[in-house]
């Protein structure tokens, strides 16, 4: 158990490494580099990172022969397409605080990036970060078909059949009550998209077949569920220190949430239930005793234990 | 003389079709696709995709046994890069004209994206459309080792160091008087890193040599010099109606311009200047006769006769 705590540790602290080297080339405006590290930068639990590494790492693992030096090369070599999953999570949460948007002054325990700035630099921090997010990928040292695959999909969980689009819906759906359907569809393009490709992303990058694959790809679409109806819960249960912004945002603007649809203690049992099924996911018929599928098998089950 | 302005329609009806079928997913929330396609469908010149196509060709043609059924091939290859330009281009064009940043109503001769639709809307489309546009390049069916350098360098022309750093520095300088090589650093930025990225990953693409890349990136950078003095004179010296979007705007928002710097004679004689070093960069030693290479060499010259 203490091991992969461990492990878990070790990949924040190498992609927090790789994200504070990045955007200090003079080319780019001092403002602008300035905002774009003020909100990467800002801590955050690296979970998309934290996903695809392990996932890679957790197909590796399952080969025979796989050593510790194998395994910090192949972090080394994943981890631009690691941190470039945190460049469009971090996008994401700028251009979602935005007046226009959900209006929000605090982020992770820190004045949104609007507010610490200007509306028209974070709209452009948000912009940069995108970007410049898909140039890191593009130079992840890997076989380049694997490359441009993984990335198509990264594109495709981000874009508007992805998370722009559920941002969309989410913005359409305010003060209207949603059916479970719908808040399925918002949810699994909102948040879930981008979990997913960081989990299935991670199982092509690493060259995994396709029982693997398919594997991640089920682990990170179950977590993904898990995850925004947690989220849903914290944001009536949870207080803003602990978790760094505002609560009570969701029935502030009159969004659809898991707790109001279903009641607290179903939307309880939805996310344990959906968290086992990410964990059970991953068996060691496939997956033998790799410890990075262990710390997936973990972090999905401690996400539905911080909502009791 | 003829024949190169029927190749130029001919590209530029082929990016209009490969555009036109995009975004027609049922997975995009249908608010968000006519918003993208709105901003995306509404005419222009498709500038860059034309470069990336001729400069493309440009290369492919001065190889010998290069026939008609190998250019279209090419071609059809090329679309959904070419096409993931516009798209960058058009993300630009929304985000440039929200209220935080130029506050700019017309474009295109229509209402920009926000008036049209709404503030959020048109941050979306916009974030869509650049992300959906590295997906497009991505899955473009040429060797994946090409299509990921060139996919990398058209992250640079549009991110922190290229054209989203470039329209900070712009939003940064309103009001300030600039000095020439400030202004320079501007344009190079906000619109040369793409005009120069659509051409030289055109050669990228192709499989070209060195100094066919080195003379297209040459042309590009060249071109783009002279396309934004060439804006800056038309916005003082053009109209409304036959531009489609406002003039004076620059005036208005107290922006540095080449005319205000230069005086507008030598301005006209500074574009000129750069159009020629354009055209004479694509050079017959090195591009033969190909009737690509040609058509590059007239949309150089044609810009800055536009000022005249």
């Amino acid at each position: 158990m203490s091991d992969d705590r461990d492990l878990h540790l070790a990949l924040i602290r190498q992609v927090e490494q790789a994200l504070e080297a990045s955007f200090r080339s003079s080319a780019i405006p001092a403002h602008l580099a300035e905002a774009m590290r003020y909100s990467l930068l800002a801590g955050g639990k690296r979970l998309r990172p934290v996903l695809n590494l392990a996932s890679a790492l957790a197909c590796a693992e399952s080969e025979p022969g796989f050593g510790e030096e194998d395994r910090q090369t192949l972090i080394r070599a994943l981890l631009p397409f690691a941190s470039a999953l945190e460049m469009i999570h971090t996008y994401s949460l700028i251009h979602d605080d935005l007046p226009a948007m959900d209006n929000d002054d605090l982020r992770r325990g820190r004045p949104s990036c609007h507010k610490a700035f200007d509306e028209a630099t974070a709209i452009l921090a948000g912009d940069a970060l995108l970007t410049d997010a898909f140039g890191f990928m593009a130079r992840t040292p890997l076989p380049a078909p694997r490359v441009l695959e993984a990335l198509a999909l990264a594109a495709d969980a981000a874009g508007a059949a992805g998370m722009a689009g559920g941002q969309m819906l989410d913005l359409d759906g305010e003060g209207h009550a949603l059916s479970e359907a719908e808040m399925t569809e918002l949810d699994a393009k909102k948040t879930g998209a981008l979990l997913r490709l960081a989990c299935e992303s991670g199982a092509v990058l690493a060259g995994a077949d396709g029982a693997h694959r398919q594997a991640l790809r089920r682990y990170g679409e179950e977590l993904g569920i898990a995850f925004q109806i947690t989220d849903d819960i914290l944001d009536v249960t949870g207080d803003a220190a602990t978790l760094g912004k505002n609560v009570g945002q969701d029935a502030q603007q009159a969004k659809a949430t898991w707790p109001a649809l279903l009641g607290l203690d179903e939307a309880r049992s939805r996310a344990r239930f959906h968290s086992n099924a990410a964990a059970e996911s991953l068996n060691e018929d496939l997956f033998g005793n790799s410890p990075h599928a262990a710390l997936l098998r973990r972090l999905a089950r401690d996400l539905s234990d911080r909502t009791f």
